[in-house]
């Protein structure tokens, strides 16, 4: 057996594996694109298993670990939901690549493995209560609670991005009113804007996208506020505000050392994260929950070190 | 040294003191109004062992335990904020209270404390996960995880009635904007009802308080509720609504297995739970988060059980 780790990165679109030391150093890493919605599930699985052979090291792994989206049971590796990857819906993950590459697997979700990352090797390293945000197609997190990532009964915890914050507002695919997530997704923000361009807002946008609002994008609105565009500083600005009030009802609920925020959305940079840190300061209750707002480290490789995280930390059994 | 404890619940209005077996069996108990807003430090110090000594045991208590309002470090005891007994402000109430009875002091959040005696010997007996909110004058909290308190970097964890519900909300005395506190506390409900009886809302509340909107309150809403008033219940319903909001936000964020709900406002009975067991059903994103929400069975002596169960189990200090 060697003292390395094996490590998946599963995604709707991309499966990535990387070889990994305990010291998140990356000694090889393969990313394959697939189709995972259309695959019955024995494809899928033989894809993954496929996958991780391709970093093999030349004896057995100590462990491999695996981020995968939606809810799952992190005790158990059972998969309870996964709309990008159907086909793994009530499945038993961890027993299947057991089943299939002989060697002990933990699986975790996602965003949750994302913010055991960050705390172990990226911008939170050295805090011990960490809120860790991805903002991109969705808004997803995790939890850090003195070193220890947040699980909840099910396993379950960290659905940061689908808190209500608007108690008036729409209601969002995930059945909840108003959350985080309707509010300042990328898709949410594209929402947004061209609403607004639609009811007749002046913006630069408009001709960047010779008219047509379907081009609109979290980027293209990112290109027009580097040019000073006010209606593109706006629409980012709503949409920091609301992450920055969410941002206080996390500080308030957990009393953090740091917050992380991570995801597409955040190359948004300074016309992000300075409303959004004028709101916190702003609505905290007062400076003993002051805390750095800081962008996360490990870009794309922030799934694949969340799986090595987990499995040098695996959760521990529950008591009854 | 003796095999009891002694337990204080600090209140703006009143000092309460137990001695009480660790069973929870309260043995003797004693209750004094104060008005501690108007009192300097050692009056109110003097009084809080003086009200101690009036239940002490034969010989020496175990363990002091007590629950006190405001923000304060549960490690040290220094207490950070009271807006009721202004005089603890900046006091080290553990020191002082151990060097005037000679016997270990711990202090902890009155509400954080009140989560913990639920959990020990209320509603949430049995329960590994659960948030506890108080709802009366203002909102407070209390979240065990995996059967711990949670305290956050600095202690000040669980501020549950703290967080924005309202995004386009009015701005609380606490900094924050559109808090839940400010849609479903006491005050809340009566300034809320009175605005709209003010606005001309027919209700039978009117004829019960003969017109002086000053004296309208949550009980009286309680009553004509009872009655069959429709205003009654409608406002009693937004406010639950907020709360079941709330408590969605809460189950995404935790995945606790059970909620509790304490203070005062809880008094409204069906009238509160009924339509906020459906918004918590409504809004939750899926049948895995679903938990028992219900009443806190402790009463008035949810406090002293509270310092009890901390004095049962302080915090750990915290690893640096």
């Amino acid at each position: 057996m060697s003292d390395r780790y094996v490590v998946i990165d599963l995604g709707g679109t991309r499966i990535r594996a990387a070889r990994c030391r305990a010291d998140g150093h990356i000694e090889a890493r393969v990313e394959q694109f697939t189709r995972a919605i259309e695959d019955p599930r024995d494809v899928v699985l033989a894809r993954i298993a496929d996958t991780a052979r391709q970093v093999w090291p030349d004896t057995n792994p100590l462990m491999i670990g695996v981020g995968s989206p939606g809810p799952l049971d992190p005790w158990t590796g059972l998969i309870l939901n996964a709309a990008n990857i159907p086909a793994l819906i009530g499945c038993n993950l961890r027993d299947a690549l057991q089943d299939a590459l002989n060697v002990p697997v933990v699986v975790g979700n996602d965003a949750n493995v994302a913010a055991m990352a960050e705390h172990r090797f990226g911008a939170a390293r050295g805090y011990s209560d960490v809120v860790y945000l991805t903002i991109s197609t969705g808004i997803g997190g995790g939890v850090i609670i003195d070193n220890k990532l947040l699980l909840g009964k099910g396993g379950l915890a960290g659905e940061l991005g689908h808190i209500t914050i608007d108690y008036h507002g729409e209601r969002d695919a995930c059945g909840n009113i108003g959350c985080l997530e309707m509010l300042a997704s990328g898709p949410a923000i594209r929402r947004i804007a061209i609403k607004r361009l639609a009811a007749g807002e002046q913006s630069s946008v408009r001709e960047k996208v010779n008219g047509d609002l379907e081009q609109v994008s979290a980027e293209v609105l990112g290109e027009a506020a580097d040019a000073g565009d006010v209606f593109a500083l706006s629409v980012i600005g709503d949409a920091a505000r609301a992450i920055g009030l969410a941002c206080v009802n996390y500080l308030h609920i957990f009393n953090t050392s740091i917050i992380v925020l991570g995801g597409g959305v955040t190359n948004l940079g300074d016309h992000l994260f300075t409303p959004l840190r004028e709101t916190v300061e702003t609505y905290m209750m007062d400076a003993h929950y002051r805390v750095p707002i800081v962008a996360a480290q490990l870009g794309d490789n922030v799934g694949l070190l969340g799986a090595l995280a987990l499995a040098l930390d695996p959760p521990k059994q529950k008591a009854a």
